[in-house]
């Protein structure tokens, strides 16, 4: 039975609705098939329920192509599992708590890892029963900070989570493939554009980590790539550092008086009028080693100060330190961690005092010193000294100062070198879709996860966690496939095959487009009747636009001479065809 | 493709889970169709999502049948819409309740009536749009005290919940009568035994209401019939007050000295020995007045004392207490109740204290007093004197003592007569699998749901609510479909039509019944195929019939002769046919 629009629970809006943000979001609103019911909370409508229920067959589709079965867990879940890996702490203001009537701890779950491990640690014991790849489509949840972009970043979601079980590392990697390949079979079937990027493993601990982004420019996340093939989210990409320069011969580090220089376009232009450079080189804010006081807030609320040191002319990317630092939370230095630390002059930072290290190792500070990976051996820097009004010049890393690490927050740039060489990279930026992630032994060690091998010998199980966001598909699709008219829905998706429009007031054409509905489905093709009354055809045609099947036909004027249109949603193609053809044309496409 | 017992992810069990409580519920857990996750709390594994997805399937094909459209809400809601409705006060302990970051109170909703409610406010506004009938089937969630007997009670289960929506009375009832007419057709193709009883409209306001109930020793719900076809839960069962009394003419109540008759056998004893009646019959029970002095604690913890009177032969029926004073919950009074009120003296409570009123209408007490509709005007009873060792007989309702009200929630008895005078009732016990439900305007009024009507008037709309317990009849399917062996369950929800044994260890026998395999899945047929090579015939024929796929086909020892085996699960009939007829015979059923 066709769908019809004299029935469908649907109201399309004319204007955009006040607290829609992107162009996809408020289409989806417009067209009836979402409605929002709370923040970042989201109502399926018919056709958008429609919409969701495809891309969850040829998810379902191809994770059994790829072996992998399915399962359902309840969204509602007891703290304790999630204690054993810390993430119950972890996930901070993020993870949904409650409590039963028994007090007991409560959480809604944002993934599965944790059930998944005691699943199967439940079900199964020997090496014999691995490879296991298992999966469910469920709801999830986690309390956004800042919902978004309507079904992009909301507080209930669908996920498809699947998650794989191997005895050996070479068994993870070809279980890990063949998600990453049935990931690829999925997006390119429902026709979303995609790119794989390495990722950072971020809080989930474990090692391979790829994201599936589909480039978009309202997307969160930006990535990299070069000509040559390399791409990378932004947190994964690492630094190419400089090759290291002998110390022997370099100049004795120099104090100088530089009056009024807390910033460094305050030291570059004073150093340019002052202080010469040997190189003959203009100085820039490269040649200068910025300090960061930087307070690391932990799950549990712990406050702990770093100072990461990394060259003038780069900014710290938050992201990319929310990720090193993970799982803790960043914030700049306030006034009281200054004031409880008065060895740092602001504006005058440095590694060294009067030739002694103050920050690092050896330093009298505590705070842990950390270092931007192109601050190599042997690289000589113009840096704060501790002392209001003063700078060094000439600090040579290795020789005057040195770090208790090393890490890689500074900001990415388009031009940068790609890690492996293969050339300067851009940036552009993406959502996230899909995401592959070796494990590894983490939760199968928190949890105890452990099965018998050829020899009786206990060994732990190595996993792999594979995510899709299946109503944050319906967003990117919606982002990616509209004109300022409405939807335009790639096949595989659209909530019906044909979108058949009644256009007129003579009952034969309503009779006809009744008997055209019924042919089409009689061949398999599944049809929205616009089969209202007392609407003219304008609106009829607004609404067909909105609501977007690539696949439009409207049996209206044309019925008179024995023709009927067909028009092609996405093109703007319109033709005429013989009414008695009409149904093999359509379903010929 | 077959599902591979060599790789489903699956253990089956030879021992009951200890925590399990009903023959079913172990079953399931024992075949691996479920685990639990926590208390009230399942996971399902493959074949018990294959069970669910099935009955799914039903109830979406009927729902299409009836005209109602599919949606899909949050499980995660906002407290606002049910504030408005009282249900996030009435609801008391069952609801779960959490804050999101901001400490904005959500619920997990138990069921949707707000937000359909809303939603149809949002679209609608037209006497034009309606009726309109929609549902969903979606995870629900109550934190119940007692979960018990796995998916029959569990605190996250799956329900189908439809709302309509009508302008008037008259399409209300055929809204209703349509869901009504769609879960006969539902319960009957899945193969569920039901009953349709009169059901009280409890907490949920409004008026005709109806339980489908499938009879079960282990329900939790108690149900009446009559041979002339009355069908009642026992909380809707209205009394057949006997007849009015003349008053005229009877004796004047007498108090008299009772010694030591502080309960009802004593007194009656008492009597029998002291105190001849004039009819010359014995005293029973029946011919004395109790006053059982309950509290009823409101939502938001008020507590008030009532007093109900009723024959001393029956004791109150707590579920229909809890209904008739619902949404209060009920306890018996305590110490505490009793020494605020030293009007009443424990076992020789009455209406009246040297013949003044201390109860009811006229009385001293400001305790609510209600009686059982079996008291009627002119009827005499033996009951306290409200003094220690006195009990008055001879007191006439009407008379000598009145009441504030009636209420009907004395237990119901075998033999006791149906209120449409079909004869005497007997008693059953069934488990609630779904709920039609006249809502009328009670969440259209709260809510403001209103439409124009012809006139251009703005009217209330009139709701019906309709839900069926998708997982718990997975549980009640197991219930009544196993024997010894494990379950049998029904062809429509069976995890596949055929469940194929390769029994031995030549390769032929494997080889045979993959080529079966194949052959049956090209006729349509979905198959389980045990292809595990270690495993003995013995162990298979035990998973078979622990599985309880209906159609067994066991490819074994026969195959010498040419012959494969056809195993009714449910008749424990076997039979061999010929290898070249066996699909033909398979698919004959």
């Amino acid at each position: 039975m066709p769908i019809r629009l004299s029935s469908l629970f649907l109201r399309t809006l004319r204007e955009d609705p006040a607290d829609a943000d992107v162009a996809g979001h408020k289409l989806l609103l417009r067209a009836g098939y979402i409605r929002r019911a709370g923040a970042g909370l989201y109502t399926w409508l018919p056709l958008g329920l429609a919409v969701k229920a495809k891309i969850e067959q040829v998810i379902r589709e191809e994770m059994a192509a790829a072996g992998a079965q399915e399962v359902f867990f309840p969204a509602l879940l007891p703290r304790e599992p999630f204690e054993a890996t810390g993430r119950w702490t972890e996930y901070g203001d993020n993870l949904f708590r409650l409590q039963d009537r028994k007090k007991a701890d409560y959480l809604l779950a944002p993934t599965h890892e944790e059930m998944f491990t005691l699943l199967v640690k439940d079900l199964y014991s020997s090496y014999k029963d691995l490879p296991l790849s298992i999966y469910q489509i469920q709801n999830k949840y986690r309390d956004e900070a800042r919902p978004r972009a309507g079904l992009l970043r909301g507080r209930e979601f669908v996920m498809k989570d699947a998650y794989s079980f191997d005895t050996t590392d070479e068994g993870l990697r070809a279980s890990y493939q063949a998600q990453r390949d049935a990931y690829e079979r999925i997006f390119t079937r429902l026709g979303v554009d995609y790119v794989v990027v390495k990722a950072d493993a971020g809080a989930m601990g474990g090692s391979a980590s790829e994201e599936f982004l589909s480039p978009s420019p309202i997307g969160e996340d930006t990535f990299v790539r070069s000509a040559g093939g390399y791409a990378a989210n932004v947190e994964a990409v690492a630094t190419v550092a400089p090759e290291k320069i002998a110390i022997d011969g370099q100049p004795a580090a120099e104090i100088v008086h530089t009056p009024e220089c807390s910033n460094i376009k305050r030291i570059v232009a004073f150093s340019n009028e002052n202080k010469k450079r040997t190189d003959g080189a203009e100085w820039t804010a490269a040649h200068t080693l910025k300090n960061n006081v930087m307070a690391l807030i932990s799950p549990e609320g712990k406050r702990e100060l770093v100072i990461v040191g990394l060259p003038g002319d780069r900014e710290v990317d938050i992201k990319r330190a929310e990720a090193a630092f993970s799982p803790n939370e960043i914030e700049q230095a306030n006034e009281d961690d200054f004031a409880k630390h008065p060895e740092l002059i602001k504006g005058y930072i440095g590694p060294v005092k009067d030739g002694k290290a103050i920050l690092g190792l050896e330093g009298v500070s505590k705070i842990r010193y950390l270092l931007d990976p192109r601050v190599v051996e042997g690289s000589a820097w113009l840096t704060g000294a501790n002392e209001k009004d003063k700078h060094v010049y000439g600090l040579v890393a290795g020789r005057d100062f040195s770090a208790d690490g090393v890490i890689d927050i500074a900001e990415v740039r388009a031009g940068d070198q790609a890690p492996d060489g293969s050339g300067p990279l851009e940036l552009a930026r993406g959502i996230e879709i899909g995401h592959v992630f070796q494990l590894g032994r983490k939760y199968a060690e928190a949890l105890g996860l452990q099965v018998l091998d050829e020899n009786g010998k206990l060994i732990t199980v190595t996993m792999g966690s594979y995510g899709i966001g299946v109503t944050r598909l319906v967003a990117v699709l919606a982002e990616a496939n509209h004109d300022e008219n409405g939807l335009i829905w790639p096949a595989a998706v659209s909530p019906a095959d044909v979108y058949l429009v009644a256009a007129g007031k003579d009952e034969v054409v309503y009779e006809t487009a009744e008997k055209l509905a019924a042919e089409l489905e009689a061949k398999g093709k599944s049809v929205i009747l616009d089969d209202r009354l007392k609407v003219s055809p304008g609106v009829k045609f607004g609404d067909a636009e909105l609501i977007g099947v690539p696949n439009i036909v409207i049996v209206g004027k044309g019925l008179e001479n024995g023709e009927v249109d067909l028009w092609n949603r996405r093109s703007g193609e319109r033709r005429s065809v013989r009414l008695e053809s009409a149904v093999a044309e359509i379903v010929k496409g």
